[in-house]
Order: C-alpha cells, then sequence, then structure tokens
C-alpha cells in the first residue's frame, strides 16, 4: 500500500514538473532568433511605451472553459477625460471589433482597449463603459466609446457558454501593469490557435534610431490565424506539414488582433498607415489572412503633447506632430515587432485540451529549432 | 361653488383631452404633406418590404426612465442560415454602432438590427447573439455579428443606469411584427430629441415605377439630432426661432440611425451607394451632421435570390442583381423616404418630461401648419 | 441689296442684346434669396477666403465647342513647397478625379485646382505638372501630383474633339485672381448641364460667428447634375414640370464638383469631414447623387499655420488645429454655401446652343420667381 | 601598336559577353526558388490568365532617358463595351494613380491598365481615352475611365523630360500579347530601383487547386520600392548589407504598382479583398511600403460571365459568384504570386546607367545564390 504523503509526494512533484516545463518555453528571441534590423525596447514589449499597461484574466475552469480577456491601457490617468489619438484599420472585417468607427471618425480613444473571445464582446464593452462612468470626474458622462476586440477560441472553448463576464473585464483593466508581459495562454490568448499550434497572446516592441527620433513602437497580439508558417523566414509550417490543410481548415481559420502603441508624436492618420504596416509583419509569418480571418490593427500614440481633454476652455489645441516624411521608421518597426510579437505567442503557448477534448499541441520546440538552425535562422 | 366631482369631472376630461389630443398628432402626410415625387408603399411604413418586421420595447417607468429598444427583423426565416445582403455607411462615425466591419467586408448581415440607446448597445448585442445561438439549426454556431446600433437620450432619459436589459432587447425581436409601425416616442426613440423638439421613431416607403422595377424602398429612422428644421422645404426652424442656439447645442447634439430595406436585388455594393443618399434625406429636413451626432445608415435587400446561405453544398451561388445604371430610382425612393421618415418622428412624436424634470416640447403642430401653409408646403 | 455695313450694324446690335440679356441675369441673392442663417463673405465667392484665386478660360469656337477650364489657387506663394491641409471625399465615384489617392493619404494638396470636362483631365494633369516643374525653387522636382476635377459636358460641347488643352489650363492658372468670381457659362462650367436647365459655375460664401472663430467658408461648383430642383426649399423642379423626366435622363445624368476652401485651422481629417457635408448642401438643391453623376468634394484650409513645408530642417512641425467639438459651424457653413453655389451657377447661367443644335434653355428666371414668391422663399 | 580591327573585335567580344551575361539573367524559379505552396500557371505570368495580355514600350535613348510604358488587357474584345469586374486598393496612397474612384465605386474597369513613370500618367491616360474613342462600336462614347499606375523612375531616367509619349502608351496597347512576359527592365520597370538594386517589371502566376476551383491567379508588378530584402525568407540585404542606409534612401523611396488578374468568378469586393492580400507578398519580400512609396493594387477578373455590358437591354445581369468562404486559395494564390514576381523583377533586371551617370546594380546572382544556399532557401 502506498501511502498518502508519497501520492501527495508524486502529484506535487507532477505539478512542478508541469510548471517547470511550462516555464521552460522561452521568447522567440532567447532561442536566438533576431527578428529585423531594430533593436527591442527594455522588455520587448507593448509595455516598453512609457505610460502602457497590460492586464489579463484567464479562465480555466473545469474541462470545457478555456478564455479569458485582456486590456491594454494607453496611460494611467482618466483616459476618457485625456483621450489619446488612436486609429483603427481593418486588414479583414470577418470579426467584431466594437467602437471603431468613433475612433476613425474623431482620431481618439476614450477607454481602454480589451480582447476577448467572439462572444463576449459585449460583456466587455459593459465593462468599458461601467469602468468609465465610475472613475472620479466622469460623473456626468452620457457617452462612452469602448474599444473591444476578439478573436474566436470555439475550438478549445466553450464560446457558447460566454464565460467572460463584466466582472473578469474588469479585472483585467485593475490588474493592468508596466513591465514584462505574461504570454501565450493568458487573458484573451488563452484558447486561440495560430497556424494551427496553440496560439495566445504575444508581445514585442522596437526602437528607432536617436537621430530618428528614438521613439518606441510596442505590439501585443491575439493570435488565432492560420496560413502556412514561416519563422525569421524558415518555412516551418512546411517542413513540419502543418499547414492549410482540410483537417486543419476549421482551426486555423480565425483572426488577429494587433494593437500598437508608441510614444511617437503621430495624429490619427498616421496612425492608421502605421497601423496598416502591422498586417506586413503578420504576413512576414505566413499569415493570409483567410476570408474568416478578422485581422485588425488598432493603433495609439501616449505622446503627451497629443492628449485630448474631454472639455477645455479653448477652441484650439496647439500639438508637436512628426512630418510625413519621418514615420518611415516607425513602419519598420511596427513591422518588425508585429511579426516577433506573433512568434512570441506561438513560442510560449503550451500545448492545451478544452471542450470536448479538443487538444492543439503547442508548437514542437526541438523540431521547430532544428528546421530555424538548418536555415540558418538563428543567431550564432 | 363648483362641487368636488365637477372639479374631478372636469379634470378627469382635460386628462382625456390630452390623452386625445396626443393619440391624434398624426403622420406627416395626413396632414397634407407630400415628400417627393414618388408614391409611398401601403403603410408608407419600413414593413412595405416584403417580410420586414418591427418591433419596440418601450420603457418610461418613474420620472427618469425615457428609453427603449427597436428592432427590423429582415425576414422571418433563420437570419444566421439565410443572411441578407447589406451596407452601412458612415455619415458621422461618433457614434457606438457595433457590427459594422463584418457586414462592410463581407456584405451581408446575419442578424435583426437593434436600436436602442448609447450605453445599452452592449446589452442589445448580447440579446442579438442569444437569440441567434437558441434558434433552431444554430446549435454549433461559435459567431454571431449583431448588428445595433444608437442614439443618446440622456437628456430626457436616465442613461447612466442602463435601463435596457437583454431581455428587453430579446421582447422587441420576438414582438416585431408587419404592417403598421408604432412612431414617435416608442422603442428606441422614446427618449430622444430632434431639431429641438421631441424626435423618436419614424418610417415610411417609396415605390419606384413598375417599368423600374417597381421595387419599395423603406426606412425607419430613430432621430435625435439638430440643425435647422425645414419641412418640405419650408423653413420652420426659422419661424419657429428653434435652431442650433447655445441653449439647444447640448440636447441638439445627437445622431440619426437609419435603416434602409428594399426588395430590389442589389448587392452590397449598391446597397452602400442606397445607404449614402440617406443623408441627403436627412440633409434636406435641415440636419446637418453636427460634430457630435452619429449618424449611420444601414441598408439591406430581402430580395429572396440574393440570400447567403450560411453553408452551401455549392462553391458558388448564382444571382440576378440590378445593373448600376438601374440604381438612380432607388437612390431618389431613399432620399424621400429618409426626410418623410425623418418628419414622421416629429409629427408623432409627443412632449415629454423626464429625467431631471428635463422637458422637451413636441413639435407644435398648429404653428408648424399655419408656417407650412404660408410657404404653400401642403397638399391643397 | 443690303450693304455690308448695315449687316454689320445689325450683328453688333444682336451680339449687344445678348450682352445685355446675359448681364442682366443676377445671382441668387440679388433676386432675394437667403440661403440659411449666416452671413457670406464680403463677395459671397470663395475668394472671400483670403489668398484664394480663381481663374477660367472659356471655351466657345463655332458651333460646337462648349466647354473650358477653372482653376482655383489656394494661395500666391510656391503651392509645392508651401502645401496646404486638403482632404478628398468622393459621394459618388463615377468621375474621373485625378490626384485623390495622395491627398487623402498625405492630407495635403501641392498643385492648384483644375477642373474641366471629362476627356481633357489628362491635359490639365499636365498643366499642373509643367506649371510645378517651372516653379523657382522646384528645379528639383520630379514628382507633382496634380488634382484635377471634370464634369461631363458632351451635350453641348464636342467633347470627343478634347479642347481643353495645356495651354488653357495653364492660363486659367495664371489668370486666377481674387475678388468676384465669374459665373454661369464659364471655365468648366461653360456647356454644362444642372437640373435640365443651363448649369456652370457658381460661388458661395459665409463666415461663422465671432465667437465661433469667424472663420470663412467658400465653395465654388461646377454642377452638371440633375434631380428635382427645389430652390431655398421651394418645389421648383416639380412646378416647372422640368425633372427626371425619360427626355431628361441622357442629359441630367452628369457630375457635381465641388471645392471648399476655408481659413480655419483644420487638418485634413476635419476638412474630410467639413467637405462630407457639402453634399447635403447639394441635396437640399433636390440633387440625388444618380448613379452617373460624379460627385466629388475637395476641401482645403489656408491658415497659415498649418502650411507644410515639401522640404524641412525638423521632423516635427508644431500648429494649433481646431478641437474637433468645434467644427459643426463650419458644417453648417459648407451646407449653406453649397446649396447658394449651386443656385448661383444655375440663376447665372444663360441659355446656351451648342453642339449639333443642341440646346439648354437658362433657369426661367420670372417663372421661378413667380413660384419662390408663392412659396414665401424670398425676402421681403 | 594595336590595329583597330582587333579593338573592334575586342569590343565586339565585349558588346558579346555583355549581351550573354545579360541573357543570362533567368528568373527566380530557375535558379531553384520555390515560392510558397501552390503551382504556377504555364508561363508563371499574369498572362496564364486566360485572355490577357501584356506590352512594353522601352525607352533608353541617349544616356538619360530610361522609361518606359506597360499595357496590361484584361481580354481581347472591346473593353468598353463588355467591362470586367475590378478592384482598387490603396497600400499607400502616395502615388499618382488616375482612374480609382470609378473603378472603385462602379466596380469595374473599361480600359487597358497603363504603367508608367509619375509624370507621365496624363499622357498614358490621354493614350487610353484616345484608344476607347477610336474603337469600332464606340463612336457616340463621350466617358472614359482610364486606368494608370506610376512609378518614379527619376533617379536613372531624365523623368522631367517627360518622354513616355501618347504614342508610346498606345503602341504599348497595341503590342500587347500573351504568353511569356519580358521582365526586368522593360516597359514601365526600365527605370525603377528595388531594394536598392535594379527593378523592374516581374511576374508571375498560381493555380489554385482543383477541388477548389483550378482558377488560375496571375501578377504583374512594377518594383520601385525599399526595406529590407528577403528572398524565399532568407535574409539576403541583410547579408548584402544593402538596405535602408541614408544613402540609399532617395533611391528606395519608390512605389510598387501591382496588377492581379484572376479567371475565378470574383466580383469587385472579392476583388478588394484579393487586392489587398497582394500587400503581404510585398512584405514578405521585405518591402515596408515607405512613406514616400505609392503602393497600388489593382484586381480584376476576366470569367466571362462576369463582364459588364456598357449597355444592355435588360435592366438585371445574371452572374454565378464565388462564395466568401471559398475565396481563401485565392488570397494564398495572389500572396505567393506576388513574392514570386517582385523577386523575378530583381533577377531579371540587369545593371542600368542612366541619367547624370546614376548607375544602379543588378542584384548580385551569385553572391546571392550562395546566401540563399546557406539559408537552404533553393530547391535540391
Amino acid at each position: 500500500m502506498v501511502p498518502v504523503s508519497k501520492i501527495c509526494c508524486l502529484l506535487l512533484l507532477l505539478v512542478l514538473v508541469g510548471t517547470v516545463q511550462a516555464q521552460e518555453r522561452k521568447r522567440a528571441r532567447e532561442y536566438g532568433l533576431k527578428i529585423g534590423i531594430l533593436p527591442t525596447g527594455k522588455n520587448n514589449a507593448i509595455t516598453d511605451v512609457p505610460g502602457v499597461k497590460v492586464g489579463h484574466v484567464t479562465l480555466t475552469t473545469g474541462e470545457n472553459v478555456r478564455t479569458g480577456v485582456t486590456a491594454i491601457v494607453p496611460h494611467a490617468s482618466n483616459l476618457f477625460q485625456e483621450k489619446v489619438p488612436a486609429a483603427v484599420y481593418v486588414g479583414n472585417g470577418f470579426g467584431k471589433l466594437a467602437g471603431s468607427t468613433q475612433v476613425q471618425e474623431l482620431g481618439n480613444l476614450e477607454t481602454p482597449i480589451l480582447l476577448t473571445n467572439t462572444l463576449n464582446v459585449a460583456n466587455a464593452m459593459n465593462a468599458l463603459i461601467s469602468y468609465t462612468l465610475q472613475l472620479p470626474g466622469n460623473e456626468k458622462v452620457q457617452s462612452v466609446n469602448g474599444l473591444v476586440g476578439e478573436t474566436n477560441d470555439g475550438y478549445l472553448n466553450d464560446i457558447r457558454g460566454r464565460h467572460v463576464t463584466e466582472t473578469h473585464a474588469l479585472q483585467a483593466i485593475q490588474q493592468a501593469k508596466a513591465g514584462p508581459v505574461a504570454e501565450g495562454n493568458v487573458g484573451a490568448g488563452t484558447g486561440t490557435v495560430c497556424f494551427g499550434f496553440k496560439g495566445g497572446i504575444g508581445t514585442a516592441s522596437r526602437q528607432v534610431k536617436p537621430e530618428q527620433g528614438g521613439y518606441t513602437v510596442g505590439i501585443l497580439v491575439q493570435t488565432n490565424f492560420g496560413g502556412v508558417l514561416q519563422i525569421n523566414g524558415a518555412p516551418v509550417g512546411e517542413e513540419l506539414k502543418n499547414y492549410l490543410t482540410e483537417q486543419m481548415k476549421a482551426k486555423a481559420d480565425g483572426s488577429c488582433m494587433m494593437v500598437v502603441a508608441t510614444d511617437a508624436p503621430v495624429d490619427a492618420r498616421n496612425l492608421e498607415r502605421i497601423a496598416k504596416r502591422a498586417m506586413l509583419g503578420l504576413g512576414k509569418t505566413g499569415g493570409i489572412a483567410a476570408n474568416g480571418s478578422g485581422d485588425y490593427v488598432i493603433a495609439f500614440s501616449t505622446n503627451p503633447n497629443l492628449r485630448v481633454p474631454h472639455n477645455a476652455p479653448e477652441k484650439t489645441q496647439t500639438v508637436t506632430l512628426l512630418r510625413n516624411d519621418e514615420v518611415t521608421p516607425l513602419f519598420q518597426a511596427t513591422i518588425e515587432a508585429t511579426e516577433e510579437a506573433i512568434l512570441n505567442s506561438l513560442f510560449k503557448a503550451e500545448t492545451l485540451t478544452g471542450r470536448d477534448q479538443h487538444r492543439i499541441p503547442a508548437l514542437p520546440i526541438d523540431q521547430t529549432l532544428k528546421i530555424l538552425k538548418k536555415h540558418h535562422a538563428l543567431q550564432p
């Protein structure tokens, strides 16, 4: 007979091993991948843009719930009273993004951004309204434009159960913090699938050269799309024979939400141009923006001189803006950071079993590294 | 000395007269207004387009709740399984319309349309999801694009209370019916303000000539916007000295939701063109699409040959479409019906007192008719 | 036998009578029409916006040539080196406007605007390139984005003859001047048709209140479109029984080019919003933006603080911009001025006989005034 | 002393060697590059789409003229009378594309497409008008929407001389033929620069699987843009240290015109979606759509069932269209073919010296192949 204490020890060991294995998955760059030519910010994360915070709430209850919500908070003040310039670019509009038209019309953002699953956009929108209405100073606010993106995690998650509540979404906002950002199976990325592998949340950042302004561009992605995976140019999808197959089709046909933050002084027009470039980064990973893929990019600037007061005594606002001629480095930064953020989501996400015992394997690190080495896609 | 009973009788009489007077408010055409050159459909309503149904839920609880929700249902079958071609045109994007990008990308609509107040869009979106998920045949549906429009009724309504629930929105769908449509202070129009007068729901329709196809165009509007009111060209706003004043500004700065239905065989591209024309109808009433006015037009075709099956064994679909050259009569019809629908909302809406004793007067019929007569704007 | 001198006298007399008759046609406001609620600028013309100049070259050679070209010059300096913020809004894209995508992408305009007929857009574009290349300071310029609009004057003009040359277009730019603007059958409006009557060039302006910034909005239109004419709300088209008939269809199916200038400090995003409002002014005249009507609006700001240098040592530019909340008066001004500019084109244009003896009557002033009086549409 | 005859022989030899070397440059696939997973069409060219023809006129007079014009003709019939469904997507609008708004509004194309240099768009537009007016059956045509794209070849070409005439452009149309397409320094690609190397015209095609319809997608590109060159994923630009340097900036800041043809039965809406995907192909070569890069995609369908008659007795047209769900393979095909077409332009273009002795080297084949081998980017 085995004593209980031994069983406990064994179970604890298993848990620890599991944890250890999980912890062992590293970010793309830690394996030697260097995407592009620009340096990263300190944490290689959207939070490298000063003031930006990220919060996740992850739901993995029982066998069928594999979902969550992620909040991106542009700055620490009352965002409704001090809006930020923003733009939305619709790469492929098969999605349920809420709040885009006001951002496009007025050129600014007045709430945090929430990402979640397709059928919980409304709950997240309610959270943004509740959050905004209760903020000190917003007692008379009667109109709130919440910006909520989503991808469909219905293969692994009981999406019809609509498990992400307003409360969860509020928690994501409240827990948002600066510094390193959790990636992989967290928050809105908990149940997503990317190139037939487990996708999730990924992030990355780039810094443009000091003589070009030294600005930071940070990206956060929720990856749930398909195509033929390329990693730093290497044909990983082809060599793993894991792409666009009939069997993959249903799963791969997801979406990709991309959020771009920068401290560069760019207005809504140039932010839209920056947003468009994120699609090129998605393309470089082998994404094809399939018919069923809702691919959206949200871009905002945290530059303090561009904050838009909700009310102001003056009829005009004086702002300092980057000239059109100077935005190209930001385009380059956006493309690189998007590519790397998507890869980070794949490298960090773990194999997951969810709804109806559906199982999506993680990107197999060993095999992948072998392919990357063969193609000289890793740093020496 | 007058006995109390007599006073009571008198008061009762006054109340009844008041009620009767309220009930007596008639549609624009009943006062002799003839807008444009095309004939109306049978009920001069969006429901003249065969299959289209409208449902209202009106909330007027206590002193502060003056709001509601209106459903427009394109056809009686499972709309998710048999989508209709559709388009969204953003006249002025200062609004919270949800669901627009998928309609624009795929060119179709898969849920009823709901209109409500600004802060209850999310609840209405949840209702569309719940409604769709539970329909027989939709057991495996994991993605629903609900289309929800809104205007801000916060002057008369306790909008921060967010009183329109998912249940109310579901009721509006369930109660939707063909035939005459209630107008004025009903449904999503319960608490709205238009040109400084009480606005609300309005509807109208037009029929193009048999030799041009004999199609019907029907419109439903939720009016909550400002400008300088013109009725059939007569300068009513100017003569009533009730326009764009400082005092009016806050109230007038609303929005207008316009829904256009037609049985003409037009695809998403030409539906977008039709949608654009509704803005010209709004302009003819004196609307200016002010900065704060979220003016959106949704257009769909109920033509049976254009229904889009959610799943189909065939890879292609054969459709018969109106040629570009033939759409002009539909443009004319849309402009006329939009103008008249807006006027109907004003003629039918009654004076309303709501939140914090805010009171918005109805369009004064007698004075208005006097002005219209002076300008020969009424039929003899 | 009649002596030559007598024939000459007779001909001279006829010419003079013609001239006198022509001179007698007045602008809408001179007949007592007051459109809207805002005051006009000094000349009620686009040139009321400081710095804006207009030039026309009119071609009426022989029996068949009835066309021309009109230049709108935003400021007197080298426009390529000092670009102005600008936007283009496509009301209905059945037209050949050249240069729109760069204006939309970069938010600025680097050449004068030319209007001409449909088949001479290329010659006008060549003129803008030649003009720009030869300006002192532009010796190294290798890329020029000319903005050219057009309407189709083929009913009255031998349009296939493509009579507007690069030289004519250059003359229009060179002859551009401030002050009153010729209207009616001049420049690009020489051969156009509007509501079945002779159309042409029209202009108007509005001033917003001093407390709202006191800005000027000026419009110039080239009218060549159809619908059911309304003048200040009065149903002139219906009462003259001159609208949308089969016989009218071919002629009426034209286009409308609208150019909006303002000195208000608004960037490309708000200029696009302003441009959109011009369509509401067109709608108020009874225009319906028919399928065949290419209706475009170009808007630019001459505000000196917003000039965009082609080259600059600095990477950023500091600008003072009107806040979103303050643009509504500019919308009102745009709608009013567009309506009046279209009416001016009709009131000023004279009956014209052209290609193949095609004849288009001028708006009949007497009958029209009678209708306007009946409807109390004239100032007392 | 060397006799003249020997010098002549030597020179002849050098010329022949040069010619041989030039002839030796092969297409990407001939070097072992296999881009993507789909098979090519017969000629791996846009002309694999049945009916499509391409014609080039190349101008290399004297030392400074290095330019030309390329025509893409969708079908052999009168294109004005039998238009084809078409779309334009603006990847980055810093360019002078003419004719886009009508294509976008009406969803069709009525002329061949011409590509040329920036300052000769107007001459090419005139050619399209002349060509269309003189076609038998077009005697009454009064409106022609020519579609002309461009990139700026001003580094190698005396672009200010505007050497491409209407005659040259007409020749390109007349010389258009089916079968293999000349690439590199021909037609509109004569003087262009791409990734710091000589760019030019490139083409490629893909066939989707028979069970997905077996459709062909063909692309033709005019490459004149910059970024960090990747060839089949290999970092060629980085390893050649030839990217985005200050020295490169002026040259690299060009544009890319992409023309997509397909025989798949897709309407304008889905053609626009296809067009959008070409940008992902551009991204995969390392293109970044820099600020100064005018990146445009034109897409059309030659499917006979979709031809749009200019006049028709019927008010409707019956068409068979691919369902949204079935377009993904066309997206994949477009991305792959665009990537390969861009590479073909680089592999085929030869070193060129032009204006003011400016010289742009061809992509160095040997070094490039070495890099590709190292990265296992070539087929074994």
